[in-house]
């Protein structure tokens, strides 16, 4: 169930699961951002991308992480708590390809109030990127973010 | 100096560092970027970043990783090697900010020869964002990356 905008660190604790729907990986949408950012024959060049390591086009793993971290920015769940993020420890698991649907969940893996400035705390979450047709992890992301208290 | 194109994961070792020139933060790719990916108000709206907690515009962190990554890309540096990437540890040290400069530095971590696949290795590289104006390190990157040999 997607949740609503968190209005406080504090409304979170270690161990809640959450999910966010799903996004999509249009062919388009794969090309343009991996000339922009990640322009390798296998992001952007079809012909290439066919005769390659992946035997076609998969999107950049920078692509899938951006947009799954769009998704949940846009879902308004830390809109009013945000106060930036520190690290990302992203892995790509596998593979993914044009057309591709991916389902976002998150968890709250760890959860520290700063000592230094009360108003706010370090929330650790796993997110992670599940291919629909298959059920196969795609990508896997642990955020540290300070969110307001 | 900018290397040449790497020939094969034998060519690295640990220890080596190499400099590849700067990348460019202009406002208007920060807020394209942002609107696509991570539309965060202190990342799309000047207006409401100026009262927000960075007291102006920054780039979203995925941006900044982007940005960078695609520019070892566009060197030409992995062309020949590259198999794509498994893993990212993104560190976001500090705020980057419209028209800064950032110089891009690689040094290479640890080299593991795959024990499955013979013709390809493990390489960990860590790659540096540091501020031209301030010699801030803004974004550290340690990259897992899968190299032919």
């Amino acid at each position: 169930m997607q949740p609503p905008p968190l209005r406080s660190f504090d409304d979170l604790s270690v161990g809640q699961e959450f999910g966010f729907g799903r996004i999509a990986m249009p062919l388009e949408e794969i090309l343009d951002f991996a000339r922009a950012y990640d322009p390798q024959p296998f992001h952007i060049d079809p012909a290439r991308a066919a005769a390659g390591p992946f035997g076609g086009i998969i999107a950049s793993g920078l692509h899938t992480q951006s947009k799954l971290f769009g998704h949940i920015i846009r879902t308004g769940w830390v809109e009013h708590v945000s106060l930036g993020g520190t690290e990302q420890v992203v892995r790509w698991n596998a593979p993914v390809r044009p057309g591709d649907e991916i389902g976002v969940t998150a968890r709250v893996e760890e959860l520290i109030p700063s000592r230094s400035k009360p108003d706010r705390g370090v929330a650790k979450i796993r997110y992670l990127g599940t291919r629909v047709a298959d059920e196969v992890v795609v990508i896997d992301i642990l955020g540290t973010h300070f969110f307001r208290r």
